[in-house]
Parts: structure tokens; sequence; C-alpha cells
């Protein structure tokens, strides 16, 4: 019997546990995956804590949003995938009936895509969450341009480091943010065109200092707060500044003089804004695939722990020191 | 000699003046007017203060965006034009070197449009800044669209009633916002499909039970300060709040959580982002004129002044107690 990762009640990272469980059928449209390796999220983090905007959990819960591996059975109607298959799964379900945490997965067949030969499974389960979000963003709703300027926070962050190929494969020129300059290799392994440390710089003039003084047509910012009064100052006349994280809870301040004066647009974005829409969903799978394919896309996987430590893989998320993707090796 | 209506120093509305001045040239590329109304902005009672955002004036100045009347001369290359023809002026060029508070004014041939045989001088005065503004908000960076819902606050002011009569030939449905029902019947006669009198009742509760509980896909607002932060929950999903004024001046929350739950984009705007592009502009003009030859757009003069008592106009524009334009008869 296969073991996959629950909770049965709210709390912190101890309350994951291995379950074992039935082995899961697939239904009609569903895959059932044989996990080589899952990918962490912060969504999953709220979830756990029962702090997830979109849903609750139902106990136990299953949980989980990435992972790749080999597809074990296919459901009726799934023509696309056969058992065998190398995937990868792309977060756009409801976790509690579909999850990724485990020796099995289970997602509807809309979440499955091929895992490229050139790509290994840890690298697998370390693709979509970063490279969906920053389509939407940067391509369906930022339409950032060749010739640019791209602000991204927290680059080191999975994302931070998605945004940073993306931008670059679109034409753009990235000034990557980070606390201090310890992340630096991977940031500019990632093709960053500058680099600020926000702890030891005065982040908004080196921004206005890059850019001859116009500022950024757009920011990446996951974290808001109060800071993002001041982010303001650095966006460039008609720029925009997305939000899509909260790592920082304090109220944040919309500048209305200076939105007055810059038409500046501030927007809160998340992944759901492409998962809700069918046609932006597939635009954005094969923008991604194109993307991988060329190589312009490398996942980065910061970290990895073996299944058994999925709490302190877990416990190493909310800790806030790593890069890239933390994964889990099944 | 022509008196025109100038400040000698920034101040209160008392600061204005008429001053006798030698007939103004039209230098290439200008016309010259003779003035029969003008109407009054809320730019122009900063640019009097010396709080407007764009620019200083120089002393003494000349000031106002809008009037109508029939063209005195004009400058080389201008050929669109000749005297005798009605015409009215939009807001698009710096207050100082040219004006529309006067007996005459002096505008660039691009700010000049010809005033519709149906339309009145007062009227005339009463049509650019009100309808370019709407253009830009609703149409070019709004594009809002049949069958969404467009909240409108201070919909009593010019631009409200603008913004009511541009929804409906968008086939959009209107709410509009108004402190107590006073107003009422001019805002019905400008076609609003719902009125709230926000001293009077729950604005975000009513506007939650006219979209079926979705919210509204876009809101107009002049007010910002703290209501803005509960404005945003009367927002759709993927709703756009879009701010042009700021009439109450305290500090204006982006609210984050609900922001990236809904994808909601809070903008500053101004007409600016109209008049800085020329296509756009030129857009604009051929729009609002093909509103105006429907009949669907009708310019609303809410009170007039004699050209002897500017000063009470301005004093009246300040206590917010007008509906649509204040308009100066000459």
């Amino acid at each position: 019997m296969p073991r996959i990762v629950r909770f049965h009640r709210t709390g912190d990272a101890d309350v994951l546990q291995l379950d074992e469980i039935a082995m899961p059928e697939a239904a009609a449209g569903e895959v059932v995956v044989a996990v080589r390796a899952f990918g962490l999220n912060r969504a999953e983090v709220m979830f756990r804590r029962g702090e997830y905007p979109q849903y609750q959990p139902e106990f136990p819960s299953a949980l989980g949003y990435e992972a790749a591996g080999t597809v074990l059975a296919v459901g009726e109607g799934v023509n696309a995938f056969a058992p065998g298959d190398r995937v990868a799964t792309i977060p756009s379900f409801k976790m509690g009936r579909y999850w990724s945490y485990g020796e099995v997965a289970r997602v509807p067949e809309h979440a499955v895509a091929p895992l490229p030969a050139h790509l290994s499974f840890e690298e697998g389960a370390a693709i979509w969450m970063p490279f969906m979000t920053c389509y939407g963003a940067l391509i369906e709703y930022g339409r950032l341009a060749a010739g640019e300027h791209l602000v991204v926070r927290a680059a080191s962050s999975s994302v931070g480091l998605a945004a940073i190929q993306m931008a670059k494969r679109l034409g753009a020129r990235t000034i990557a943010v980070t606390r201090t300059a310890a992340k630096r290799a991977w940031i500019e392994a990632a093709g960053a065109d500058h680099l600020i440390a926000s702890e030891e710089e005065d982040m908004i003039a080196r921004i206005l200092d890059i850019t001859g003084g116009r500022g950024a047509e757009m920011i990446m910012d996951p974290v808001a707060g109060p800071e993002l009064e001041r982010l303001a100052q650095a966006v460039a006349y008609q720029g925009r500044l997305f939000v899509y994280g909260r790592l920082d809870a304090r109220p944040a301040i919309f500048p209305v003089g200076l939105g007055l004066a810059k038409g500046l647009t501030m927007r809160g974005y998340s992944l759901f804004e492409i998962i809700n829409f069918p046609e932006k969903f597939e635009a954005g799978k094969r923008h991604v695939q194109a993307g991988l394919a060329a190589g312009d896309y490398r996942p980065v996987v910061g970290a990895t722990f073996p299944l058994a430590d999925v709490v302190a893989a877990h416990r190493y998320m909310e800790s806030n020191a790593q890069h890239g993707k933390i994964v889990v090796t099944v």
C-alpha cells in the first residue's frame, strides 16, 4: 500500500504525517502518478495552517500541487498519457481530492504535462508553479515588453528565478532584488542584468539609477506591507506593480498623489487567474513547454529532502532561507 | 483691449483678477478664440493655489482649459479652422502660455474642436474635460465592456455625469453614488441604472446586492482616502478601481489579501494619459464627437456666472455643492 503525506488537523509542520492508503484508482479524466519527487509551495504551508484563502482542508487531507514521476494508471477518456510516461503536474486542482505529496499522486488530466527528457524528476517537480505564475503575471496580464525593465523582489525564490528567465526570453531587462548578496550566484545564473542587495543598498535609488531616472515599467513583489508605498517611487510612468504574495502582512499604502501623476497600477495577482480560464491555461502550458524545450527555462532546485523528512522540508520553507525550489524525493 | 482672467500670486479665489491685455496674436499652429463661455475645473483651482502637480504658474499667469466661442484668428499652418467658426477647446496644453479664462483665449490647434450646431456655447465649455477624461478611463485604459457594471462615485460631478452617459453608450450598467439623494434628478437624467446615496445607505452592501454579490467590474473614484479600502470590497473578480482625483487627501490602503484573492487592480489615472499620446488623443476626439453627434453625450451645465463673478465661481467650485459643470459666460 502506498504512503502519502496527510494531515489530520491544521497546525505547524509536524501535523504532516505519512499515511498508508489503498492504491488510488484513476476515475474518468484522472491520472495516477508514481511520484519520484514533489515540490513545496507556500500554498501548501498556508493550506496546512488553515490559512489558504481559496478553500479549507477536509480531514484527513492530502496536499501538494507539484510532482514529477511516471504514469501508473489513467482513467476513462484519458488518451494523451499512458502508463510509464514521464510526467510533471501543474497546480490547477483542488488539494484534498487531488494531491502530489506522496509515493503516488492523483490529479486531473489537464494538470499533467510531459516531462522533457533532459530534465530530472527533481527538476520536474520545480517547473510549473514558478513558470505558470510568471506566465500569468509577465505575459498574460502584465504584458512585459522587450526593452522594458522588470524589478524582481525575492529574486532567489523559485518564482523570482523563473521571472528572471522569462523576462530574458521576452527581451526585457531585469533588476533582481534580494536581501543580501548571499544568493548572488543563483540570481546571476538565472540571467539577471542587475542585482540589488536591499539590506546593503538603497533599493529605490539604485532602480532609478539603473533606469536613467525613469523607474521600472514593471515590478513583481511577493512581500507587500509598508514597503509597497516606497516601491511605487521606483515604478515608471504608467508602470505596473504586481503583488503576488504577502510575506509582510502589515497594511500597504496606495500612494494616491504619485498614482495620479504616474498612472500607476497596483495589482494583486495569483496563479488562479490563469487556472480559472482554460484558454489562458493552455496558452501558458504551451509557452512554458516552448521555453523548456529551447533551454531558456531551467527549473532551479535549491534543496532536496527524503520523504521521511517532509516535516523538516516544510520547516525549511518557513525559515525563508532557501533559494529556488525545495523538493522532496521519493 | 480684451480682458482675461489672471493671477499675480498663488492663493485663494480672490487672487483671480480681470487684466486688460493687448490683443493676442496667433503664432504658427495657434488659434485665438473670441470666448463666449468658459468652464471651470479642479485643475485650475489647484493651479491657482500652486498645488497643481504637473507644473507651477509663472506670474502674472493666465489659466483655464475649457472655452467655447468663435475663432478670431489663426496662425500660420492652421487650415482646419477659419475666423467665425464655432469651436470648443480641449484641455491639452500648458496653462500660462495658453488659456481659456477671458474674453479671448489662445490655444494650440490640436486643442480646438468644432462646436456642434445643436450645442450652446455654455454647453461647449462643458464637453471636453469630462468626456475626454472618461474616454481615457472607461475606453482606452479601463476597457469597460457591454454588460459590465460601472460604479461612478461623485456621480453628479461633470465627469461623473459624463461617465454615466459613456457607460450607457458602451452598453454597460451604471451604479451612481452620490452623498445624498439631493441630485437624484440630474443623475437619472444622465441615464444611471441605479443610484446610491452613500450618507443614507450602505454603499458596499447595495453594490453587492445590485451585482448579485459579484461586485462591479469597474469603479471610477475621484475621492480616494480611507474609503478606498472599503470600496475594494465592492469590486468584482479581476475588477479595476480607477482613482482619478484626491478629494480626500488622507492615506489610502491597498488591501493586499483581497487584492490577491480577486486579482484587484487599483490604478491612478489622469487625462494626461490621453493628452501625452497623440494617437490616443485623436481617437478620443473622434469618439467624443461621434457621441455628441448621436445625441448620446450631452454636456451638463450646472451653474453659470458672469465674467465679473469669476472669483465667486471658483469659490462655488470649492464648496463642492455643484452638479455638472460650472460655466462663466462672457
